[in-house]
């Protein structure tokens, strides 16, 4: 039986931001990942804006994995940004690090809060768990407040928040399991589950990326994917702008 | 006091679909209307995949629209494409047909349902629901499965099945307000309603397009828009292949 | 094309209290407004019970206005205090102030809070989101606690503890819109907005009593009124003590 | 130890329509039942406009039995009309008939169903079952289109008719238990048992004056009335145009 | 007629907990209360293990308080345990004081909340909300957290931090009635009420166990019990280790 | 890295029913499975009552399966029972089928059904989703209305029959994914699926079983288990009749 094959699809223009050997420190037996970064786009995701205008070249990638025999695909943006019409484009497992963790938590503990960077994002992880049906499972989305490119400037001042933000998710807004709401910071999710731990307080903290990975991989194995009467194939038609793209989705052409 | 004006946005590349003069029938004293359409992006819009191809070009008009004074922009797609982000990055009123004809019909009546053209369709108008708070307002979707090439070939079977669904929506759904779920065939809406009266039954039938000019003009008659803290203005920063868009979210600079 | 025809029906019976000429100021090309309070009933509404008792009276002025050829009625209270039996008994459009304001707010923002003047008037709030399908949208309703005859004796006072509320609202509860919650002060929600704007939240401030003005003459522009369905004409019959009101919703007969 | 005085309010001003026979039929070891009409209201309640006519009427005689020390007081008609404002008038434990109904059915079952006479009606159920927090709980309100003036005339043809939607809405729409919507016809709940019992399904039918009379005395028994945090008494102020209702408000005065 | 015997089941080993004086207290006219405990099962009720681990047992007594001709039955602990098997296997009333408790709450105040001894059994009341379909009613569960054994050593100390807990809850969370969640303490309901009425905050306690037995009694005496479409009886089958059970069920036989 | 194990237990006495060499072929590289039924319970789980009765059994066979070193355990039967208690006593995974498969239907599609063998069991499907937050998802419960033991008998009537349900939840109820409702006829799931797909219905169809056993491995390898706040270990105290239970409850001690 061979390795399910996961790819990881940064929705951004930057190069670096994913590393490859962070990927690779996630797999385990009769896994394999891979990953890929997009040509148009946004320099990183802080908006709606730059999330629609990131899914373009997303899909790009994504038409591509599929026509390499890649299994599953993960979008590498807690926004899930094109999650929807990819899986119209695409036969093989799709899904979104934010959906996915919210299901995920959902199953874990009794609520769930989601602790993120930036307040102008809880409308977004509020919307996704309505989308989900889940919105009675979110017990609250928490924002450290902090610039992005300050974050890692003093991890262990970022560190310190997550924890703080953490705590009153758990004791005032009644969270039993938390998720980290960004992506970009894989790995933080253990720092805040150790520092919780630290202060007593014994809660799941999803990390995004292998959480979904790991699901992803869970669904391959048990024959599952996305339901084609949701996300039926687009027709074919006249598309202005995007011949990559296009090119892309032909099922049998060569680019 | 000036007139309000309000611009209609077809986010197709399709000329012609929209004829201004159907628009310009719309004008009441005090309003005036104005169209335009994308120059890249898909020729009609029946899948998620085409509607998230078709926000950047949208952008780039609502932000033309913007700098050419316009006081609001409706977008012309019940799949209200791009209307997040389009907020972001604009002051002016950004309505999108679905979403404001569904508030308009939980005004009128107990529930409404949405009569549309596509089964695949039927999520789509749902989501909407979800993420307006009206999920208990909606009675159904109900789709008269014809294909759209279709539609306009045996415009008197379209009504037909347009009125047969519309009745199993008020009889067998419990709707008692309807909206006609395709802004493609503007103005069936009335005859959708006469269809119905002439069977003794007597529900308000939402006509998107119209409606939302209406309420637009209304919001920016009482000094409202989107709220900036819900829509905040994105980040400067990179964004890879798209210049044009680029250059006119700009505040100051020409095209 | 004539203009559209609002009258505001103030459901007091103390005199004075609504100015003719601040419903003037609302005026704007094409619509014109008209006012009218009751005869009988309490002289203002702070309970559920002077709602109730106001409702007699507010469906004979309503009966009133349909024959002098209004074209769509305000109830000037934010109980909505007879709104189901004034649809019932009209073909106009006919709004509340509350549920309009609720509609509204939730297409501007994310979720909104009400922001009013007596605590006792939470749940009517709450219910009123219920009624409306909303209560997914409303974040939280407040309340300054300023006994009424206080209210305007110390108006800075009053516009201190509205900004502080609204400040709450967005900062604790996570509004992003906002409702000023009394018809009474009409006027008050630029303040607010003005105030909360000096502290750097940025939120839109629904007036209701403009705001669903301007929403009545966009419905009826737009050809919508309530639906017949939800809003049956009730049948002919014996109603003893209110001979006043049975007789001005005869349809044909003087008065 | 005192037997508990629940009275039966009919909100209607035709005589004989509630016989005090058929309530005294109700009472078992501890409890006594009275009943009083109203004298100013409407003839017969089918309609919103009806509902909110009979609300001052109906107030007089709940602020009469409560000076002459009755201990709770139903409100006879499956609109409740006039519920709050009586709780907020008085002390003693008053209860509307489709609350109280709703609460017990869904007790008693996974899901329920109202079984009404006419369509008309079914917003209304809707309405109280979501102010009343149990949208989830209700399967369906189902009618059976009689006529109120056929309704008596073919006692058989209505029970048959009741069977009918009685067992629609079990087999179709999943509900587990049953409320007769209408108190009217007291006592038809019993014959809705009996037949559906017949066609071999068993689920309890609520009858919902019976049955809000034997909860009134429970819930005064157990010492318990509605909130006055939620029902504060009204304040002392103008009313113009209800002299008795103001009057028999009054805690000392004699009438 | 005869009374109604209702029997109270304390689901734990623990002998003495519950007093039959305390409940004999709770009897009036029409009315007979009777007691009794189970033989194998957990000594008091703290977690879900403990609540799964007493339902055996606890089946058992209320199969043979049906065969002693037992009217109704209460399950006394407010995880309510064994409610749905219960049912299943008896034609008898059979109350949970927490579902109870909820739906009465329900019907006397806008929003309730639940002041309760431990943290740990907050998802446990949050469900029983939501499978009761009362979640949007549930306005909070709050915790005193003092240790199970140290609430009867400084009995003042408890009952200082049960008023204060529920005057968070009316204040901060916007109840306006409140459950007392422990029937270990009963009576403590009449103190909370007394200590929040003495810092002006009147709002009902519902008292569970007082309350289940007088809507039981209501139950029974309007001629209801739970559907038997939503508890058919088991089938009959193999069952090991449960012998005693398993006789008490057989409807004929001696045990 | 060692292969994660999870154990299947099944909660009935019945032996043979669940067949290892069934489960060993579900296994793939990196993953074991074994097996383990219970000595006291009910010989198949068919009711509210069984279901119940069967979690002692239940959580003997979950204590031994912890010492014994599994990674993680599946509770073999739709009606998840023990699952909470079950996640309280451990701390390694433990998974329920129904709730399991619930959330990946939802990552799967907009909407999805269960279709199961006995009507009785639907209140239970519902409570599991209202549970898990997914009412809103859940499209509707189906059953097939075959006796158990006639489900093997004609077992290509019984495929006829679960094709013919599925069809109708896909067009009559809205479903986009369906879930075998039982655990029983594992394998099931994929005829159901050819014989829909086979009706031109392209529907993912959710296995219970395998999929809650690739679920509960993609849990183990992400380093996730359930909340420990949620489900804490239940207070050690008195617990009459379960004494092997107790044993194998005891970190230490050997059996």
């Amino acid at each position: 039986m061979r390795d399910v094959h996961v790819r990881v699809v940064s929705p951004i223009v930057t190069r670096g931001f994913r590393k490859l050997a962070d990927l690779k420190a996630l797999e385990y037996p009769g896994i394999s990942l891979s990953h890929a970064e997009i040509a148009t786009g946004p320099g990183s995701i802080e908006s709606e804006f730059e999330a629609a205008m990131s899914v373009p070249g997303t899909l790009l990638e994504i038409a591509r994995a599929e026509r390499e025999g890649v299994d599953a695909v993960i979008i590498d943006c807690m926004g899930d940004p094109g999650l929807r019409p990819a899986r119209e484009i695409s036969g093989m497992v799709v899904l979104g690090p934010c959906q996915t963790g919210m299901h995920v938590a959902s199953m874990l503990g009794h609520k769930f809060s989601v602790i993120t960077v930036m307040r102008r994002l809880i409308p977004s992880f509020e919307n996704t768990a309505a989308l989900s049906g889940l919105s009675s499972k979110l017990a609250s989305v928490r924002s450290v407040d902090i610039p992005v490119l300050d974050l890692e400037a003093d991890l262990a001042a970022t560190a310190r928040r997550l924890v703080e933000e953490g705590r009153k998710a758990v004791e005032e807004d009644g969270a039993e399991a938390l998720i980290f709401g960004c992506t970009g910071l894989m790995g933080c999710a253990a720092g805040l589950r150790e520092g919780l731990l630290a202060e007593g307080i014994d809660v799941p903290v999803v990390d995004p990326i292998p959480t979904a990975v790991s699901i992803a991989a869970g669904l391959v194995r048990a024959g599952l994917s996305q339901s084609k009467t949701t996300y039926p194939a687009p027709p074919e038609k006249e598309l202005i702008g995007y011949d990559a793209l296009h090119r892309a989705m032909l099922p049998q052409a060569a680019e």
